[in-house]
């Protein structure tokens, strides 16, 4: 038995990148399945109308869940989708919040770590907590929010 | 008429991440929908043997195509799944190459930009050029490289 | 012929950064033939007015192809040249429509990702898609925009 | 007379990415001319092999003066080009020396910052100074060490 518990130490010490002990499939709010959920419907939505986007979901700490990049959306859609679903779940707010504020004059918001001023990322919300966000870029601001919207709506 | 290109115009100005005009389905070697299948075969793959894994895909320039975190992975494997589908793409060859290559000592490889030395990161190849790459992170290095080459099997 | 095949194996094996193997000629949208053709009309625009200037050339994924600095350009002109053709492929547009924008007053578009609003950047297009674009930089925006153009205009 | 100073001094303070006055060609130590004799040199010698490479050359201060990408090199080889022209210039010496001493075992070199340990970078000496350095990538790091010499023959 002590042989055992060694191997086992030995074993996960050793294995570099080495998977997860028990491997529960509750330890992030949003699971693949939900994600999948999301992106799906916003998908669907953003074919409906012929826009082409760059869909992401990332967990509360901003980390990547699941992307999709239709055809022939712009490079830069990539990181733009990133980095709007990183805001919304780091403000834990809509990004059209901070797109507004901008365009209303206050500039100073400009310099805010991890914050890109445009419609089109959602703050998940379960319970009243934030277990992460949508992203989505590709097509003009206020059709990005439609198919984020669309996608949350999913949930 | 002329109203409507006066439209088309002030559509294009306008809107922030413009949709690219026209939005012909082929401008990248590898579609969503090649993208899709090779990520669910592999996904299908990992979950046959209950391994939790990140797979994504880049194009030849190794921008995201498609990505899924299964649950329960290790954050980490986010970003070393998208490295070693990177130093598959921007090397043109299996990234257990370079594995095998510094585990037989050569340390200097180690200074290479854009390598990750571990196995689970393919080149797609289309009639002889790379189009592409698949990275898988979660398990050990083998299996993740099982895992790898069953999405490359769905093409 | 057994020998060949050997050799052939350890070549690939051993050869650290190998080359590829058949060496296709076709493997980017813009060959380094298309980009001297540009790159030198784009040149000799510039010194027909005396002007210094930096001019690159990168492909689809932002990846450069080709670049030339002449003599006595401030050094900031190598990074300024080539993220104005980074601007102009990854979001498949002229770098001037951000510049007249942001003069316009959208200050929110300087938190986008891989964004110079500075005239200067051009997408190139084959077939409706974007393969690369050319990037000036060293003048006035204005005049590095004309020979931009004027690299263009040589494919 | 002092009016024109006042002009001038103005002038100079308020235009953006203004031009170099005068414009002498021998503020660098390489000129574009030269950097267009070596690379055409390293060219040739490449293309006598059928070796597709990358070909980089630096000023003194590291900041790319040229850059040529033939077709179907890996993505990679261009940092990596790059990178061993600065290791030249910043070190003011051959890349080899790096190469075997860490063949050799003192892997301790690899902490080294912009060092690259890779043979096919090489200091370009003027009268007993470096003015800059020549970097290759794209087939095996000895035939990588034979274009880069040929490019510097022909200075």
């Amino acid at each position: 038995m002590k042989y055992l518990w060694l191997c086992l130490i030995i074993f996960v010490v050793v294995s570099a990148p080495v998977k997860v002990v028990g491997q529960s499939s509750k330890t992030q709010g949003l699971s693949l399945e939900d994600a999948k959920r999301v992106i799906a419907a916003a998908e669907q939505r953003a074919r409906q109308d012929r826009w082409n986007v760059v869909i992401v979901l990332v967990d509360e700490g901003g980390h990547l869940i699941h992307l999709i990049r239709m055809d022939s959306v712009q490079t830069a859609s990539i990181d733009i989708a990133i980095q709007k679903a990183r805001t919304a779940t780091f403000y834990k707010r809509s990004t059209k919040v901070f797109q507004d504020r901008v365009a209303a004059g206050e500039s100073a918001l400009l310099s805010l770590p991890d914050m890109l001023p445009f419609e089109g990322g959602l703050p998940i919300i379960k319970e009243g907590v934030v277990i992460g966000a949508i992203g989505v870029s590709g097509v003009t601001a206020e059709q990005d929010g439609i198919i984020a919207q669309a996608g949350l709506d999913a949930l």
